[in-house]
Order: structure tokens, then sequence, then C-alpha cells
């Protein structure tokens, strides 16, 4: 039996309605690749909708430029904040959208397995999420800002564990 | 001075990701005409893009037929269930953006706003709004499915604060 490559674009997004993070991976095979990073910003105080149009009209952006053929982003939890949640959940709803019209395939993971792909247990704190990030992906420094590095930590997330699901067959 | 009549196609929606209820109302100076009704409805059991694109293209396609200038939308709260919310959250956003990508003027009311503007005073019951929506638009039912006829109550209740408004000028 030959041994199969499967070579895909992840592109890893931590939602928000202000900044939504996204972080690019190559992954062929065991060593996934750091293609980019960074935030979808938009303006305070604009229009709830024109924040959401701009959320949509970058993202397309960015899945034109890099081609993923998949979407990994974390799982929705409403913490204290439900106003907060509601537009965070709404520009979820404008990412997930957004991907699935251009044919992407779309995994959600919750964050103690996001912890525990990247560092190894599902309990570790942000800043071993961050480091681990950086040595695994071999970059000089942990990404900026926040959302960003959540946003890699997600792929990286779905990286190893697709890795670890081929190499179970 | 001239008398200005302001002629408009107002889509009221009611966001859901199971149902999307829909109305159509057109608002000329004093008397609005209702000109249909439904919903969009989305198949349990598949996946949130999918029912969120599928949301977004019928949207899309209604926008397309009645070429509303207005969409009127009721305000999000969260009750009980966060899960569910989270779901409409993400359906209202999908909703907004596509309004605002059609250009569409968009204007959110609280329910005691539909409330007072349809029946006159902002504790009326759903039974209520939905006997003073038949009677205002001379319709023979009341509107079916219940999304569609909060719908048309939504549309409604902003042809009628539009008009107040303009007549206070």
């Amino acid at each position: 039996m030959g041994v199969w490559k499967v070579r895909m674009i992840i592109l890893g997004i931590d939602p928000g309605y202000a900044t939504v993070g996204f972080g690019v991976l190559k992954s062929e095979g065991r060593e996934p690749v750091f293609l980019s990073c960074g935030a979808i910003t938009t303006q305070a105080g604009r229009p709830m909708p024109e924040r959401l149009l701009q959320i949509a009209d970058d993202l397309e952006r960015l899945i034109l430029q890099f081609r993923p053929q998949v979407m990994a982003v974390e799982r929705l939890y409403f913490g204290n904040n439900v106003t907060t949640g509601i537009g965070v959940a709404q520009a979820r709803g404008v990412i997930l959208m957004t991907a699935q019209r251009h044919g992407l395939s779309i995994y959600e993971y919750d964050p103690s397995q996001v912890k525990l792909a990247v560092a190894g247990y599902g309990g570790a704190e942000k800043r071993q999420i961050m480091e681990m990030t950086k040595r695994l992906l071999k970059l000089k420094a942990v990404p900026r800002p926040d959302d960003a590095a959540d946003a890699v930590a997600i792929a990286l997330c779905h990286a190893r564990s697709a890795t670890s699901l081929l190499s179970r067959g």
C-alpha cells in the first residue's frame, strides 16, 4: 500500500464582531507550516449590519487569497455578558455561512480540545498554548494580536487532530 | 408646500435558524397594504453552516423578488435557552448582513414597540397583535405560520412608526 499525503490549507478563526482573529496553516502529513495570521477589525460605533458585512467581505478576500479547504472554529459558549454574546454569535453566523458558501469543510472544537491538541492537556493555560503554538510552528514570536494567536492555535488543533485521525487508519 | 408621498416596500423579519418568518408590506402614506408573507424553513439535523447558507440564499431571493427598501426586525433578547439563543443570533447575523449587502435600511424594534404600534399598548397579548394585524391590513385570516404573522406585525410596526414620524414634520 502506498502512503497518501494529504495536503491542505487550514483557516483557523476566532470569531467576534469587533475583531475576528485568523490563522492560516499548510498541513502536509505531520508537519503543519505557518502561512499567515492577523485580524479583521471593525469600527466601534458603526451599525452592526455594516460591521457584519465588512466581516463577510474581508473573510471572503482571505478565502480567495489562501484557498483553504478547511475552516476550524471554536465552539461558542456564553459567559456573563449576554449582550456581547449576541454580537459574537451574529458574527459567527456570518463567518460560518461565508465559509459554507465557498465550499470549505467546517470543524468546531471545544476550547479544551484546542488545549489538548496543542499543549498536550485540556487544562493548559492560555500562555502555555501560545508558547506551544510558537514552538510547534517554529515562529520567532507569539502571534499578535491575541485573537490571531487564538486562531492559529485552533488551526493547529485541527492540523494535529486530522493527522492523528489519518495515522489511525 | 406640496404633499410628499413616501412609497416604500417593507420587509418584516422574525429571525430563527429553523424558521425565518417574513412579511412584505407596501406603505404609501397612511395605508399599509399587505403584499406577501411566509416562512423560510431549514431542515432539522442538517449542519448549521448549511442551514445558515440556505437562509442567506432564500432571503436574497425574497429581496430580489420584492425589492424592499427597508427591513424591520425585532431586537433580540435571550431567554432561558441559551443554546437556541446562539443559533437564533447566528441566523440573525446572516439576515442583517444579507440585508446590508443589498442596501436595505435596517430598523430594530423592541417587542413592546411592536405591541404599541400595532395594538395601541405595549402590554398587548400575542393574540391581540395578530387580530389587529389582520384588521389593519384587511386580511381574511391571521397569517400562518406564527413566524409569518410575527414578521407581518413587525413590518406593520415600522409602517405605522414611519407614518407617525412623517406626520410629525
